[in-house]
């Protein structure tokens, strides 16, 4: 489908091929060698940096800066504010992907933190994750999501609005707003959830599109419908968990801005 | 082949897809991101989580809990043993991986403490790892195996009830006993010493079927069938070690119980 | 091609094949899983293991020690330096991969830590990496390359020089020096680049290599010839990136001594 919103996803592709964005993560140990590996496919640069003594530094190359709590401890919370303060102070869009948020008292209070404590442009989670950082909490058992789509796009809204940020639930059906604007993303596969890390490399790909577009939705827009129809190619040849996880890969570093313009199932309102 | 004992273990399984186990994983960097892959495509829900602060939080959600000392250090030795009183006050399996056991003093140590300190359910390594375990030490060059299977058979047995544990002994051919019965498992493959993990996979395999089998030996028996038919299957295909690690993974996600029943060589005795 | 360091190198690749050196790396957490799976692969013997009190006796074992500061904090350089002075001791080769040096000042300042600490018999990184190191700094982006193979040559040599050890500058080209001797290697694939942890894996190769052999040009060059080759045959049959890392691990499984000294393109002088 083609939208002025998908073309400016399209074109946000372009510059992430041309430009390399150097996207830090401090992220979890269990996919940091694939959200890396999903970076370099699409184009973009990965570093990996938690160290207290780096990360600000570090950051001050970043295009955008990912924050992903999946298994953290207290000193990478420490070394995540500190570069999210960094990034927050010089305009470097802060990508977080709260893990496990809700599920245990040291994840959604961390969350929270960083939250708070720094400026995050883009909140991308499942339902159950994302719902657990309002006013009213919600208990996930594991990742898993417990609620659907549809059930959270008022709460998303209202959420977006209370914590300043752009909020992304993905699940089958990808729901992204910023308080006002809200648009569905309906890419993807069934194969993605026995993946690990297809919820990361989510939050990966947008980053991506964050460093080189200013329009936060339509950074998350455009790295949800870029990876769901990744997703949509792997599935045509992989026999199961393990050659799409690959397929994806390569799908990643296949898809051209056309594709994005052509296949995109994006839809605003 | 079928036998009540192959019966029960394709049962399991059954019961892995139907009810999709938290698995509460505190294990090495090398193996936690193929690890989570390989619970997720044989249906189970991985969930990695180490920090001091959480364990007791996290495996309270688990179906069983999987310590691996691969890459330990002693704040991660804390937590596993945190973890592990919990889980054995709640009732929870415990699976123990000695990697590199008898290579280093840490490691034989920190296995032979979390043996004391928690009441592990299952303890699965290659035959110089369990060995090491015992009264009588013996040496290990890393986490390769210098005893067969066949010569450690009674000192399994031993060990087993010295340790009050179920022991899997891997290697070719499995030995499984609790002290009193002993079962062998002939399924496997070749290339499998040359992928990164299979040890611990299997490990994590049978940690799934503890989580929704009561008889420790069956659950133990069931995981290793199951992923030596994988690998049975992904030899079938591979080039070589890389697309044998791709095709385990979609031969996880692919076989059925009736598969397992069918061609697991489990032999009782 | 055929010379005498061609042979040297394809003595080397029988020699692994046959005693499967035993390889310790304390190695990024990025490309740990990687590594260990090239190193199996080609028919080394990886262990990963970094705490402070057990990295001296676990170097004890090994035929080479790798020293990768990809994902550094200061523990982890305490116990590289601790290994390194263990291996340095028993006369074991230290491989260090200083990557992302110049990027930050921590990297940077911990790479010349561990060259002045302990005796590293090969330092292998991009130019930007290399050049970081000596008497005048550069900058690099990330650990992307700034600086042509060809421009650095002569830095190369009164580095090698100044360091007194052998270098490695991959890249398209790779060269290598110990200061007299200088090697080009022009195996390789225009892929690698967008697969996280090729230059690690070079570094593990070469560490592999340096177990067997005592010159450490041939063992630099021989295990960058081989590598290059692996990638040269993944490239044959990959769809893209996610499929070439895979095929390069079954390539690495299949090349014979015999395709290592018909393929390698090893120019001296």
């Amino acid at each position: 489908m083609s939208s002025l919103l998908a073309e400016q996803c399209a074109e946000s592709l372009r510059q992430i091929r041309k430009s390399k964005p150097l996207i830090h993560n401090i992220t979890n140990y269990v996919v940091m060698n694939y959200t890396a590996n999903v970076l370099l496919a699409m184009g973009a640069s990965p570093v990996m940096a938690h160290a207290a003594n780096e990360v600000e530094e570090m950051v001050g190359f970043a295009g955008s800066l990912v924050l992903n709590i999946g298994t953290l401890s207290d000193p990478w919370t420490d070394s995540m504010i500190l570069a999210g303060r960094k990034a927050a102070a010089q305009g470097t869009p802060i990508i977080l992907d709260p893990v496990g948020s809700g599920a245990t008292t040291l994840r959604t209070a961390t969350a929270k933190k960083i939250l708070t404590d720094c400026r995050v442009s883009i909140l991308r989670g499942n339902s159950s994750e994302i719902l657990s950082l309002g006013k009213e909490t919600s208990t996930t058992r594991g990742v898993d999501a417990t609620h659907t789509v549809t059930e959270s796009a008022d709460t998303a809204a209202e959420l977006a609005q209370e914590l300043a940020t752009t909020i992304a639930i993905t699940g089958p059906v990808d729901l992204i707003t910023d308080g006002s604007r809200v648009v569905r993303v309906e890419n993807g596969h069934p194969m993605m959830p026995y993946v690990t890390g297809t919820g990361c490399a989510a939050t990966a790909v947008i980053s991506a599109f964050a460093a080189v577009e200013q329009d936060m939705v339509a950074a998350t827009v455009g790295g949800l419908a870029f990876l769901g129809i990744a997703g949509e190619l792997a599935g045509k040849t992989a026999n199961g968990p393990g050659s799409f996880m690959i397929a994806l890969l390569d799908a990643l570093y296949a898809i051209t801005p056309g594709d994005l313009l052509k296949d995109g199932k994006i839809f605003e309102g």
